[in-house]
């Protein structure tokens, strides 16, 4: 049998210096614990627009169609800000999320016991915060036709669709409810049914697929309010379910609270391959840092935890996942710090590349 | 010359009592400062629809286009729930907005020096805060064609449309760039043009506007960023001008941040009137509460303020508006406090109509 396969797709600004650190890990997994992958890499974003002339090349994209696993670094950066929409860093990420199908959006809002002194909230508020935001992520207003700028008498107007069909809704809403049935059994579904008739369905659809569930718990909430509850008392929450732009904006929020946002996860998951897994995406909840990039000064520690989504969610191996990530609580609990997790009190933060070392060193 | 016309609004929930401590605020300047106004009182909402089957009446909506200021509470109630959208209480609400063409939505989110300490962030990151959001609001998502929920295939669809014109566009930003111009000359635009064209558009007309106000700064920052940017340092802003939908989201995350929603007031404002005055309509940014209403604890401090931002908006009196406005600085710096306002530690509450004659009284 071989082995399975991981595409690696560094892409833009501090992509690159994170997934460095990355690879150091997959090593050591192959080394000592047996775990082999096929690695191969690729571009995506600007660096694959400064190669091809696209954000994404057909090439690469069926390569991520046949991975068991595909790791993203970011994408982006101000070099490519007058880039024709289509030709934009951005256009190969939403690709891959559509043409791969993945309709699951799992980002994890953790408050780190470490470093719950970093949030910009008080830390009872905070401190032991554990929140999965699943967000739709193949429909609604980033995909729905019809969409552009347009004439129109004598001025120009914009527009975008959100859409979302019956069973969009339900197969997300499967997937929250799923994810809870393994964590706190309570979900929260935002959107805003006061307002939009895409939310009145969505908010029905979501009560029918829990009658399948009545272990969990479901509520639902208007997304002005969702913002406003995680800000107020965000432990509240266990899973929030809600469709792609609520989620864009409600899931960073969420990841601002817990005031380390380069130590945070993503996977982003669709329907099983003819193997069983899923085909699945990883990548941090940052982004791609132009400012910072190439200064070894970036946080490796959400892509690497984004490593170890993908050995829980794609390669069931959760004992290997919780190997990793108890690692890295230890490291933090040790003091090791990046820049983005200092105040300024002066003390010398580790590179990129020493927190990979020594992630591996507390492996 | 007759006085100047208010239409009170006060609709559901917690509506009619916070309303009727306006009152005792508009009698005392009428009495005090020879302030008059003709006030009439109709319904809204809720309200509304279980006098007439409509959450607005015809009337009552030209009574408001009328008006020279309309003062409105909230509405909204779980015994709505199962109407029927159009039927809803919030399109009583959406239809004054819309058919006043009110565009302009100014939500201040200040932090008052007394509160701090309530906000669930840190003291040193919200204290002295003072944003000013403009949030457009007659257009986009809200009351895009075409929306509804659709047969397609075997199954729905919901649907509803993002749809931004140069000239509402252009409108909402003008009005941004003259509040910066009297405040802290930063306007801070955001939108999702990295995935939507009505972003672009919105980008690239605000850019244009921005000509005509060269002494203010104006930055861009993408919707989801600028949820992180609010929870990560709010202090950051000064004007921040927003979509509809995005407004919605983000006003209430910042609202939040003050850790005081019962203090927050909004002006909805429209084109002038033949008498030169704006239309209008102020009200509270927080909800109906209806699991409070009818307990005399609501917090009647967010609705006085609308009526504050009436005197300084609607009938170009800042000096009286300021006069109210240190009015309940006193009154909080003194501990006058609703039961919102309070944490745990078993201080006695004042009532609803108890904080209305204490600000009274201050005055
Ligand atoms: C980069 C961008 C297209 C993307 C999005 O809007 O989905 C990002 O903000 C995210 O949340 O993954
Ligand atoms: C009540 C509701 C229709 C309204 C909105 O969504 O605009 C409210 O949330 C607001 O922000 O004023």
């Amino acid at each position: 049998m071989s082995n399975p396969s991981l595409l690696i797709l560094p892409g833009d600004g501090i992509g690159p210096e994170v997934m460095a650190e990355v690879r150091k890990i997959i090593t050591w997994f192959g080394d000592n614990r047996g775990l082999q992958f096929d690695v191969s890499e690729d571009l995506v974003g600007g660096a694959a627009y400064d190669a091809h002339g696209a954000p994404l090349s057909d090439e690469t994209m069926a390569k991520a169609q046949e991975a068991d696993a595909v790791l993203l670094g970011a994408v982006g950066g101000p070099k490519y800000d007058d880039l024709d929409f289509s030709l934009k860093p951005e256009r190969g990420l939403l690709r891959l999320r559509k043409e791969m199908d993945l309709y699951s959006n799992l980002r994890p809002a953790q408050c780190f016991d470490a470093l719950a002194d970093f949030s910009s909230l008080k830390k009872d508020i905070v401190a032991g915060l554990d929140i999965m935001i699943v967000r739709e992520l193949t429909s609604g207003v980033y995909f729905g036709e019809p969409r552009g700028i347009f004439e129109e008498g004598n001025e120009r107007v914009g527009i975008n669709t959100q859409r979302y069909t019956e069973s969009e809704i339900e197969r997300a809403a499967r997937s929250a409810f799923e994810l809870a049935m393994r964590r706190g059994k309570k979900v929260c579904s935002m959107e805003k049914a006061n307002v939009m008739e895409s939310g009145i369905l969505w908010r029905e659809v979501v009560t029918r697929v829990h009658a399948d569930y009545p272990e969990v718990e479901l509520s639902h909430m208007y997304a002005d309010n969702g913002a406003m509850q995680l800000v107020r008392a965000p432990k509240q929450f266990d899973v929030i379910l809600t469709d792609n732009l609520f989620g864009d904006i409600l899931s960073d929020c969420a990841a601002m609270l817990t005031g380390s946002l380069g130590m945070l996860p993503s996977a982003s998951l669709g329907a099983p391959m003819a193997n069983g897994r899923p085909k699945a995406l990883y990548e941090p909840v940052h982004g791609s840092a132009p400012d910072i990039a190439g200064e070894g000064k970036a946080n490796p520690i959400a892509c690497i935890l984004s490593f170890a989504m993908a050995l829980r969610y794609s390669f069931d191996n959760g004992a290997e996942a919780d190997r990793l990530e108890a690692a890295i609580e230890k490291v933090l609990a040790d003091g090791a710090r990046t820049g983005d997790l200092l105040g300024e009190e002066g003390v010398t933060p580790l590179s990129t590349s020493e927190m990979g070392d020594t992630i591996v060193a507390a492996l």
